[in-house]
């Protein structure tokens, strides 16, 4: 009974990438797993149910260098991002068989997790499972931390929202509306601008790919400016944004998925605009502000429950769809968070 | 005796400039004025002693426009900026004749200060007047401001400062010594590089004009990254110093000189840096801050009586030299802060 093993489906990577990623950079195999922790040590056995596709898994797909902020992927080996498991057997204090955990998992159907100390065990189990890879996860405090946490935002305030149906983008509209700011988002597609007034609540929202001028697009959206940008996209649309600020506006920084698959960025001209209009702009990322989840997920348990928020996710169906559900992040295919159903619980 | 004119030489700003400025984009004439604040009036008569040549005058010569933050010069009129001036004559009750004062006055021998109250009394004399035009004015606050109020300095971080023996530059490096940090200083002259260190006290500087490589060059004086930049350049520099920062470093963008004279500015592409290393930009401009000027002041001149601090001045004698100096900026001519003497007291 200890011994016995089962097939594992995995999702291997391929090799460092140049440009945009394909889907034979990731390579589907089957190798066997025991499913248990080994005796004595402090692993958790999990049994994958959901994985999540985000924009800063492509970081991790290039060679290691200056511009990633977490460690790139290693050719040969499974990918690593977040999801949610079920415990299937713990050798660690805090787990036990049962429990259903999110956090750092890989790209395959069990996953050994050789320091668990990073698992969240899920408090609330009365929303979908795989909200914990998007609202309840790390694209939800992504999205509290930069619009409540870092962009001091105020009642009436203008709040502009790039890739505003994504993970995080949607939420942010959301978090503004809460607080009574006036949001406009921009997104890809017709079906997503749709999506952002009729489902999330945006004031008003446009397609990028229909405005040739970025700078008047948002002046007639903005036509007394912007005081808050949460940036998801960069390049042109960041030029075009800063010419559209207000005084002491407020550019959170979360990511600039436009830019992720060139090998030279884009150009931005604009940033005296920072000195002319005292804006102040801060990168972040979510792993720094971990210490804010627990009042962040009791703040969005109630509002999901009492419907003040909403969520929308896109979900692909088997573990061997996670290449191209992650690549479609680039292509903006996904309509809402990207996740994928490994297993029906 | 109350009509007796005399004759006031002026600089006039003859028309919006694209591109670099030339001297004769600003005019001798000479008109008369009463020595007189108008009867009933709460202006203020002053005789000029001192003009600033300061790098934001640049952005008053284009039309105005988005990038500006002060108003536009007007064609046909007297140029104007920060000056140290004595009284001659006053109808405000906080002024009166004598009292040497400093503020925005006009490029001419005597102006009439329709609104007084922005001119500040000079308090300490025991050092030079033109000091009011850069450590104890808007330079001063400026360092002070975009150094030890918005960039949160700590013993021992690292400190790089671009056009740094301007008026503010040479200011920041020493603010940075003060606290304990280790500075090291751009400019554009081997003059100006041995000033920094030998006077100024930076621990080490560099001639960006003799750097091929301003990556590599920030590599070589911070092995370990830049904790805080502070910005008076832009272009080229910012872009290399992107990549050079620490995590969680800071950006106070001060101005961006070697973009005020180019009508596309200069491209950037490492933006994606503010992310990955949770960067902080910060713009802002001193006269949001003028309620630290007291404050500012008793510590400045502490540190200049208790010989802590130094300042050194390019003085060009009269007037009529006012338009070079000022268009020397942007070639960087001046050797320390640009100042134009138009009276001896």
């Amino acid at each position: 009974m200890a011994d016995e093993k089962v097939s594992n489906k995995r999702i291997i990577f391929k090799d460092y990438v140049t440009g945009f990623p394909k889907d034979d950079d990731m390579i589907l195999t089957s190798s066997d797993i025991e499913l248990k922790a080994p005796s004595g040590s402090a692993a958790v056995l999990i049994k994958n149910l959901y994985l999540s596709c985000d924009p800063y898994m492509r970081g991790k797909m290039s060679k290691p260098g200056v511009q990633s902020y977490t460690a790139a992927f290693t050719p040969g080996s499974v990918i690593t991002g977040y999801g949610v498991g079920r415990v299937v057997d713990s050798g660690h204090p805090n787990f036990q068989a049962g429990d259903l955990v999110w956090g750092i998992t890989g790209w395959e159907e069990y996953s050994l997790i050789k320091a668990p100390e990073g698992l969240i065990k899920i408090k609330y189990t009365d929303v979908p499972l795989s909200y914990y890879t998007g609202i309840f996860g790390m694209p939800g405090l992504t999205a509290y931390v930069g619009f409540n946490e870092l962009s001091s935002p105020k009642k009436g305030e203008t709040v502009f929202v790039s890739a505003a149906s994504g993970a995080v983008g949607q939420l942010v509209g959301q978090f503004a509306k809460l607080i009574g700011c006036y949001v406009v988002g921009s997104a890809g597609s017709q079906e997503k601008v749709d999506l952002l007034k009729s489902k999330f609540g945006f004031d008003d929202a446009f397609n990028y790919k229909e405005e040739h001028d970025l700078n008047a697009a948002l002046k007639r959206h903005f036509p007394d400016g912007i005081d808050i940008y949460f940036e998801n996209v960069g390049g042109a649309m960041l030029d075009a944004v800063l010419l559209n600020m207000r005084n002491h506006g407020r550019i959170a920084v979360c990511g600039m998925i436009s830019q992720y698959n060139l090998t030279v960025k884009d150009a931005v001209h604009n940033l005296m605009c920072l000195v002319s209009k005292r804006i102040r702009m801060q990168g972040f990322i979510e792993p720094d502000h971990k210490h804010l989840y627990p009042q962040f997920l009791e703040l969005a348990i109630q509002h999901i429950r009492e419907g003040r928020l909403v969520y929308v996710e896109d979900v692909a169906e088997g573990l061997e769809k996670a290449p191209s559900a992650l690549i479609g992040l680039f292509s903006g295919r996904n309509v809402g968070k990207q996740v994928v159903r490994v297993a029906q619980e």
